[in-house]
């Protein structure tokens, strides 16, 4: 069961020390330190992970952290970043950063952007300002930002719409393949995005066409935009077959308890999700008996932490019922504390599971 | 210059162990641990000092919070904080813990409240439901909560009604030996309160009526709420002339980084106020140059911290411009970190004060 694949990258070698079936346990290395994966990495879209110093971050067990280039280029802005000393300085994240490409963000601006084979034109959401983004320009802000793993620029279309999909593949394999050659620091990995949303034929191309550039890691974009889970398992199931094994795979912008378990399965390595954090803000948390509106009056007298069994901050400490206290009074530590719970729930996730895989334990758990 | 006073309270000795002038330090023993005076005490309003886990609290040297009755009594319930394990417990604080009466509080609703020689009857800023306070009725929330330190029943007038004050001081005085009567608890000081306005003769007779009760301790009530600072100090220094050296005094409160140092030296051993956390939320910090707002575009680019000499979490940490970024931003991080920043300054501010009353060197400074 235990296989060692090895990807050599001067600075990014990628070891898959476990396998179970397609899941496996890895180290990716990086200049920030080792990510042991599969990896759920917290989002911090504005350079912040909402409401949590990197301090909690840390505590909690988040080692990767995601960040956004879209916003982070139209504030603070990232030649003022990289004025300052690059992102892992500027918010004080000494471990690994991964930025996205911007791409997923400007198409979702759809009544105020404009798409062309060259790029993306599109108006900021703060001030109505009019920018453009290229493939070109989403490297050179991502080198700006100096995210240990950055992002190809890429097109995420509708997934049920064929001839826009068949567009969006092309345009995305033509922009991966610019944003390759516009890559020039040597202390990132630049990750290819596929892209094809239910067409299992254009998901299997795309697969191909992105695994043959030679990146030294792969994201499977435009799942979890809307389709069923079981389009979401038979794209993962294709795509899968293609991509190499000596190299991480990131499927972005996943997920609930379930996707993980359901991406590790089929041997993804990397997940991003907001869910727990805007969960969290929203007073939502996972608990064994599933998730919990804390706002709710039955935990008014509830002495019970969220979960017994779990060894977060939170649960430490404070009662449901000081946590509904919190949220009913509108408090803002409501959003911390249960920050604090819900990116642990996800984390702990992914490390019983990566230690199950090494120890060939079944760890399959409908527990969340 | 080092003489040592000593109250016998059965779990609450005070212990002076330090004085320049009539500045003191000293030590004031609680169920709840010492507390080294003087003593800066963070607000915790609704069972949380807003923004900060009180893990945070403790890293930033808070060693004394302060709960508001009114709020706590109105939700979640005195009963009911109570029920599960009293404040303490309910908001993880386990150091020293103080409560008011609520009639500040009370007295402040000045549309939907009407005094009597018994009570005050109000409306629930929350909803508008009529409640009562008496000092019997403050004193019961006060013994569910379950604070060290807990605070006599009083009346807070205008300052410079004269006729309203001396009604005040009556009403306050026969609602201290109330308050004393009621209250059964012998793991909870209560302190006597003070009134009297900006008149001398109203301020002399208020501390030696409220003196002459055996309080553990006396606060000083109704200042810093509209009257000059020439006046403040006038009606300290009254009062002090009054109030016995071997209990602690408690001006209520109180406040910016002058307003302790002036108490500070006139023999004030205990503070609160909410202005370092409120000016947190309005991106307002303590910075050698004076208070600073964050949101000033001026800081946009500034990589130092608030204050290079600061040891707060903040400055060894953030820049400027990070901090700006949050505020800019609406990142609730922001309160976060400039809470931290705030808090710690005010504390460092008593904490040196306090070693240099030990070691009888000068210490006031105009540094903030």
């Amino acid at each position: 069961m235990c296989s060692t694949l090895l990807y050599n990258h001067p600075m990014f070698e990628f070891e898959v020390v476990a396998k179970q079936g397609r899941a496996r346990a890895g180290v990716f290395h990086t200049p920030h330190g080792d990510l042991l994966t599969p990896v759920f990495a917290p989002v911090g879209t504005q350079a912040t992970v909402k409401t949590l110093t990197p301090a909690q971050l840390g505590e909690l067990g988040a080692t990767l952290v995601l960040s956004n280039t879209y916003h982070l280029y139209l504030r603070p802005g990232d030649e003022l970043v990289a004025k300052l000393g690059g992102l892992h300085q500027f918010m004080q994240w000494s471990y690994p950063l991964l930025t996205d490409s911007g791409g997923y963000q400007v198409f979702s601006l759809t009544q105020t952007r404009k798409v062309d084979n060259d790029g993306v034109t599109f108006r900021s959401h703060i001030d109505g300002s009019i920018h453009r983004f290229t493939p070109e320009k989403s490297i050179a802000i991502q080198e700006n930002l100096g995210a240990d793993i950055i992002m190809a620029f890429d097109e995420c279309a509708e997934p049920y719409d064929r001839q826009y999909n068949e567009q969006a593949v092309q345009r995305t394999h033509a922009w991966a393949e610019r944003s390759l050659r516009a890559h020039g620091r040597a202390d990132q990995a630049l990750f290819g995005i596929l892209q094809g949303g239910v067409f299992p034929d254009l998901r299997a191309a795309s697969a191909q066409f992105i695994a043959s550039l030679g990146f030294p890691g792969h994201a499977i974009g435009g799942l979890s935009v809307g389709e069923t889970k079981q389009e979401t398992h038979a794209m993962l199931d294709i795509v899968m077959e293609t991509l190499p094994e000596d190299k991480p795979r990131y499927l972005m912008g996943v997920g609930t308890p379930e996707d993980l378990l359901n991406g590790i399965a089929r041997g993804v390595d990397i997940f991003d999700c907001v869910l727990p954090t805007r969960l969290a803000r929203h007073h939502s948390v996972f608990a064994p008996e599933g998730r919990l509106n804390l706002m709710n009056a039955v935990f008014a007298a509830d002495s019970r932490p969220i979960d017994e069994g779990c060894r977060c901050y939170t649960c430490q400490h404070f009662s449901r019922a000081y946590l509904r206290h919190l949220v009913a009074a509108k408090e803002m530590l409501a959003g911390t504390l249960l920050s604090i719970h819900n990116l642990h729930a996800l984390i702990s996730i992914v490390n019983d599971v990566r230690a199950a895989i090494i120890e060939n334990r079944t760890w399959r758990t409908e527990k969340l």
